[in-house]
């Protein structure tokens, strides 16, 4: 174990700072130490695990702001064409070459232990990205797009799910051997056979979670319909609890050797565990939402931001930890209370609670990111591997082929019921989008599979998927933008608008929540409270829903709104006046 | 082991909440499970693990929850005189023994595993606690202070921790026995005897830790001098990462079995260790904050707040890691790094993200605090615990005795330097307010002694006294301020100013830092900025070190800022505009 090899370092200092980074990559994935521990840990253990966690911290946070180092430097020099996430996991990739060059010495070692425990995405890096992207959805297109939006997410990722794990199975079953005479030369069936059907379905799964952070970056660098920008991300937000619960099925069913039942049965079980999954979850995090916008509706702790954040935060991960306790998928039940909580909750908030959500949740997402899609590039380096070439081609020819019958047909069977029509370049533009990023990878880490070398070959089949659809479709986009879109090119020099992947310069450029984004205000009214009559759930929810979840602002609430407002302005300028390098204008009175 | 009792409850539902909640009370100071584990850890196995890391997210936020409306009740219903601590750890004792009562039949499987291993204290939750401390310092004050407060600090927590250590040591070995007959009927020498001098000293210094949260409360409502208001609370907060070390000097002594060498051998080396480390982390911690200073200075990350406010965070925490890691004091770092940073490094950040840190710092604080006293009350029924009456009576007037010691001595020595001399009316106030609070219990739970009975001992004792100082001198507060202080209430009466032991609700009114506490703006300057020939280090600052580490304001920056804040603020009044409770007031323009 690592960690033994360590002396008592009390007084040795700083020398032992380039060992314990070696150590502490590997820590990362692993937070709780797989050693034997004796039920009662003498202090000298304690200290000793309290160092190395705290060189795990340092080590962690120095990526952090080398990855945050990194981003700016993309914003600041305007390399708009290069994705936030392709640039940091190629840092990733390139820190994991330096610490390997510098310690290859010490290799053996750590590559016995590292079947990671990846609680800590699930635990903490996970539920600030889902719940970050449900509170900043669009919600007014979101719920006029519900029932596509529904049918990509839990259909389409089915499809993609059946077609890439079937497709796997049969190939290990040698059945595309006939097929596919002229490629056989590198199937190796051997390796792939050890896959039994559960092992594929579940593989299937979690490599069609698509990234919405990737595709929020294409879309918006396309300047696409608004309407379909927020069908492919609502897709991909919905796809990534769904991959999950998916990928849990497919384990659960291993866990309790359902897979040699008959195939129907098998089917079925499946089916009614994922349902009970979905929509548990889903009512799970809607009644947590429900109970956040009643409480801060009747306990109005607008005069204590500090209350009322705090309640926020404690609100916001609540759902998450008892989906989790009572064996709902957490990730489904946060994401839902994300959505309700932005659409109820949020509007009985006081303005400075209201914008520190919004700012604290984009950065604390934004960090779980960067951390997620680091170690996936540091992960290369450190993860031991079963690299089988025919396989990785094999599944990522399975998994665009996946996407495009996901895309196609069902973008054909919804224009039989849209006004607003999928066009096929649209179609292809989705296609394309399905970059793979952080869920495929800890998922993966996750899966429990008993042989060794299973688990191995699909950690690196999912990394090698990632890595591929990460750098060379997010790469590529600019090229394709070229291509593509010479129509839309005029446009946006039109707007005199860069072409811009970049996430993070996009939100700080406007300071303000998705809620208002493609639409203008006039739109959104006309869009959203005058068309009442035309759906169901909209009508409902103006007519009894809001009025019973949130607070009516009274003009006294406006009043005290602004005064909270000017209070915090004022009191910045005055810090400016009287700060050390205050400035010289102290006559000019600010509003 | 309370995990594997677990059924794989997959499919049971929600009939393992009650069960799980008394688990959960185990674990949270216990975060991971002290039970072999091997080294590849099953599927299984992880989700249950991850099951019962969900219920325990669960309770605590439950608590937490409760914790906060019971605060906003608190303050709603101006029951100003109780301070918020007193009402937390009441809550927890009650939610203890409502827990104890449902399951008492339990009890039995969890005495065993009660040796808590307190890392999350001190990884979690204590870092953002005193961070917040040292960010939120009224800095001009304190650097006008900064030998008294080190006096008191230094000296004094050192005096106290040898007067508690020392009595108890001469109380085990019977030296009292001639001196204090009269009680020797309630003196069980033999019990008291198992602390040897080591031991001893690191009760004495866990002990002298003063809490800074009950303190603040205390002053803010007596309505004292503001000097001495920054002269105290300095105190409380380096004193706090004084008793830090010095506990850790104690253990580190006795790891090292010192213990039998003679008495200066080993005070000598104490005291090199001690000085090790308090410099040794101070002038990383500092180091940590001049570095963030530059950082922010010349990389401009002020157009993307999620970048900033995200350097920012990652900054406040990198100096408690790289210290642990390094076997330094990580406390004592991250308090340096908290003053340095909000002296410098505030000034170079964006108004969003200033008021974000500001704001956040504030909540993330107080939950934690509130967490820690949550659980301090909810430990009396989960710790097993071994109550001797004799030793809690006589460690309450060690206690007391210790920092009268500490407090009346040195003042009177102060006084001969010191303009602003410290009345006995003061120094009394001084003596009553020394609160113990989180620290001293989080680490009696983290003091590495060998007899079970022993750490049972001393873990009980440390309870009993900060419930002691909690209820008893944190409860008499509204008392003392009527008996002692007659002139105080009514200038209080003519300012129209309730006596108020709310932390949160002052925070909440006012929205703004202690930066601008006591001193109005023009006092401010004339005491900072006029004052130059007064003193080296403020010469210093304001001509050299200023300049060098914060941003030189320009008009432009003034401009941007305002705009950034009016940006924010006109969202907040259009998402009210057009959010689902709309106003009538469309017509009027914000601003």
């Amino acid at each position: 174990m690592a960690e033994e090899e360590f002396p008592n370092t009390t007084h040795e200092g700083f020398n032992v700072t380039l060992h314990t980074t070696l150590v502490v990559t590997t820590k990362l994935v692993r937070p709780t130490p797989a050693k034997p521990i004796l039920p009662v840990q003498t202090g000298e253990q304690a200290q000793q695990e309290e160092q190395s966690s705290g060189m795990t911290i340092f080590f962690s946070l120095l990526v952090l702001a080398i990855c945050i180092i990194l981003v700016h430097l993309l914003i600041r020099y305007r390399l708009h064409f290069l994705p936030e996430s392709v640039a940091v996991v190629s840092l990733g990739i390139l820190m994991g070459a330096v610490i390997k060059i510098i310690e290859f010495k010490k290799l053996a070692n750590w590559k016995e232990e590292e079947m990671f425990r990846p609680n800590m995405f699930f635990l903490l890096l996970l539920p600030p990205i889902i719940f970050e992207s449900g509170y900043s959805l669009h919600k007014g297109n979101f719920f006029q797009n519900i029932g596509s939006i529904t049918l990509f997410a839990v259909f389409g990722t089915a499809i993609s799910a059946f077609v890439v794990g079937g497709g796997i199975y049969f190939l290990g079953q040698g059945f595309f051997f006939c097929v596919c005479v002229f490629v056989c030369f590198i199937l190796q069936a051997d390796v792939i056979s050890k896959l039994n059907m559960t092992d594929s379905f579940a593989f299937g799964s979690l490599i069609s979670a698509v990234d919405p952070v990737a595709t929020i970056a294409i879309f918006n660098a396309l300047h696409v319909d608004p309407v379909l920008n927020m069908l492919v991300f609502g897709e991909s937000i919905l796809n990534d609890a769904v991959s999950i619960v998916l990928t849990n099925t497919a384990e659960g069913l291993t866990r309790k050797n359902m897979s040699d039942v008959s195939g129907w049965q098998t089917f079925l079980q499946a089916l009614g565990y994922f349902l009970k999954m979905f929509f548990g979850s889903a009512a799970l995090g809607t009644l947590t939402g429900l109970i956040s916008a009643l409480v801060l509706k009747h306990i109005d702790l607008r005069k204590t931001p500090s209350l009322e954040f705090g309640m926020m935060i404690i609100f916001a991960y609540l759902p998450y930890g008892l989906a989790e306790g009572i064996s709902l998928s957490g990730i489904m039940a946060i994401l839902f209370s994300g959505i309700v909580m932005s659409h109820y909750t949020h509007h009985n908030l006081s303005p400075v609670t209201q914008i520190l959500m919004q700012q604290t949740l984009r950065t604390v997402a934004f960090l779980c990111e960067t951390c997620v899609f680091a170690f996936l590039g540091l992960s290369i380096f450190s993860f031991p591997h079963k690299f089988e070439i025919s396989f990785v081609i094999w599944c990522i020819v399975l998994v665009l082929f996946g996407r495009a019958v996901n895309i196609f047909p069902l973008s054909y069977l919804l224009n039989f019921f849209r006004d607003h029509k999928i066009t096929p370049k649209m179609m292809f533009i989705m296609w394309f989008s399905g970059l793979r990023g952080a869920i495929p990878y800890a998922l993966s880490l996750h899966l429990d599979l008993e042989p060794m070398e299973k688990r191995q070959l699909i950690g690196t089949t999912t990394i090698s998927i990632v890595l591929f659809t990460i750098l060379l479709l997010g790469g590529s986009t600019m090229p394709l933008i070229r291509f593509a879109d010479i129509e839309d090119a005029r446009a946006r020099r039109r707007n005199k608008k860069d072409v811009n992947l970049s996430k993070t310069e996009k939100m700080g450029n406007t300071i303000e929540s998705e809620h208002l984004s493609e639409l203008t205000e006039e739109e959104y009214e006309a869009h959203y409270i005058r068309r009442q009559d035309l759906k169901g759930f909209l009508w409902l929810d103006a007519k009894y829903l809001n009025p019973f979840f949130t607070r009516r602002l009274t003009q006294e609430d406006l009043h005290h709104g602004r005064i909270q407002m000017k209070t915090l302005t004022n009191k910045w300028y005055e810090e400016v006046r009287q700060g050390p390098s205050g400035s010289e204008d102290d006559e000019q009175e600010l509003l």
